[in-house]
């Protein structure tokens, strides 16, 4: 293949005759969706067989940039594919379909690209999903950096099921799925910035199973978010916020890989604040929180599923850190900028 | 407002604070919709409700990378609302919610941003859609060019509505809904690309209430596309492979602008390559043509409505114009790149 037939050009994005053939080439391929070949300018789905899943609609979107493009646990085609499910998973959503939106640099080895597009339809077939709508646009050099990825997810959230974080409340408890930071590690590892060798993979994996698997067993969680940009710690302290409660954890367990403690000691960094891609937290009553977890460590995402904390009527709006010694401190949300492009 | 609190930072992408900033600041602030206020991970609908309009749902997504970001007639955020409002409207699908993904080159201007966010709102708000869901990266300097918006979309398609290129048959008759190329010779305008004065504005609009008119004069539309990347002769060369039909058009039946036709003479380029982003073309029963191009003409997107061609059993897959001097010649889908970043 000649150099100029192996990279992507600006015609390809141009929506005639090159564009069709890098459509046919690289996404179609690999995707091999019904509704992606009829190539109309949109999918269609029945609304009575979306019915039979549940009674509600769900909708999100979400852009990803990350440097590098390819890291130990996956790729950005993984992210795309993962992060947008789990923000339909974590409202309860049954997630259906994806759309997916490449933004390419004018010179792009056509060999990523098609391993970014396997790592997509090859998540998307795990986590049985359909990318079912697509678009791709070419930018000269130097206008972007490699590729950017929308995506964008429907799912069905199954009647009865209400979670927002507002119906967090005194007396709760909160759990995580996993361990802390294992994304950002990840990433800080693939750039190099850790300047030593340490063995971690990103966390990115899809949720939506073990969520469907909590809800079983139990219908009174109040709240739930996965821990993406800006940790665990942002996130519950968005969550006290809206609701107005206060969060206390309890630092002894919280659940975190020894070799990302190691790298955060040497760094300075406070695992809590750094992303994961495949974990979540949850708010619930204390009395259900026996079975979800039992429920939990049956899947493979929800191991290392553990009660870090409790939700307190003090501090409205803050989560507090309680550490074996008896110290406390406040766990603000992020402020400035950590880790940039890490999802 | 210091230098630095005027543009956009790597922080503002990270999710904590800075971002919440920014989200508050410029978009809860234009879009000013109660779903995106919850500021869950996700926007829901009743099924039930969107089920009263129709039974089918429709997906679509479109990156937008035009430049300039601003230009007569519209800017990116008014593209990026109707671009994928028409990709709904063309499948006969009433639009009802969008999603907004922004990735922002640090350093962006925050009164561009605000800009741009007021036309999204605007145009939605116009257009009777709500933008529900949202995404905003920040990449460092020079790893993007200021401005990226990608925008999803759900439509419902009303029962009854089957709309599709592989439907256009011989005896049909091709219709369009306005003028050619208005917007890419506007977005050579705006780039300078002209070297002289011409008062050209985009075509950009929405099209679907257009559409719910056509469609109220006639169920039996065959298929509709509109114009967009590649212009008028890529999406009817695409529609007669689809089909596997041949396409005649009238050269002297094409609505040119003269502002347009004159910019062309004098580049050599042909208007029915030009991009469109309000306007698009059908193709229906002859016996239809009438009551439809009555029921368009009554619209403003409509006005300049009239029948340019028939489809033939002649050269399947083709497109061919005959000229008012019994010239034919092949409108061949566009093969190189002729104008990058036209939306």
């Amino acid at each position: 293949m000649s150099q100029s037939s192996s990279r992507v050009t600006l015609a390809q994005g141009e929506g005639g005759l090159a564009a069709r053939q890098l459509l046919e080439s690289v996404f179609l391929s690999a995707f091999d969706c019904p509704e992606l070949r009829q190539l109309e300018d949109q999918a269609r789905a029945s609304l009575a067989e979306l019915s039979l899943l549940g009674d509600r609609l769900a909708f999100t979107t979400d852009s990803y940039v990350v440097d590098p493009i390819e890291f130990p646990g996956g790729d950005i085609g993984t992210l795309a594919v993962n992060g947008t499910l789990n923000d339909l998973a974590v409202g309860g959503a049954i997630p259906r379909f994806l759309s997916c939106g490449f933004i390419l640099e004018e010179g792009l080895e056509l060999e990523l690209l098609r391993r970014i597009t396997r790592s997509m339809a090859q998540a998307a077939r795990a986590a049985g999903v359909a990318i079912v709508t697509g678009d791709t646009k070419v930018v000269p050099r130097g206008k972007a950096d490699k590729v950017f990825i929308n995506t964008s997810g429907i799912g069905i959230i199954p009647a009865g099921i209400q979670m927002a974080a507002r119906q967090c409340e005194p007396g709760d408890v909160i759990i995580v799925s996993g361990t802390l930071g294992d994304h950002g590690a990840a990433i800080m590892q693939a750039r190099g910035d850790l300047g030593l060798q340490v063995d971690i993979a990103s966390d990115c994996q899809p949720l939506h199973e073990l969520v469907q698997l909590m809800l079983t067993a139990s219908r009174d969680i109040h709240a739930m978010r996965d821990a993406t940009r800006g940790g665990l710690a942002t996130v519950l302290s968005e969550m006290a916020g809206t609701a107005g409660v206060g969060f206390q954890l309890d630092e002894d367990a919280l659940p975190i890989r020894a070799e990302v403690r190691g790298v955060c000691e040497i760094l300075g960094l406070d695992p809590a604040y750094l992303a994961n891609e495949g974990m979540l937290a949850a708010v619930l009553p204390e009395s259900e929180a026996d079975a979800v977890l039992a429920a939990m460590r049956r899947h493979p995402a929800g191991q290392d599923a553990c009660l870090i904390g409790r939700v307190v009527d003090q501090w409205p709006g803050k989560v507090q850190v309680k550490s074996r010694f008896g110290g406390r401190r406040l766990l603000e949300p992020l402020t400035g900028a950590q880790l940039p492009r890490i999802c």
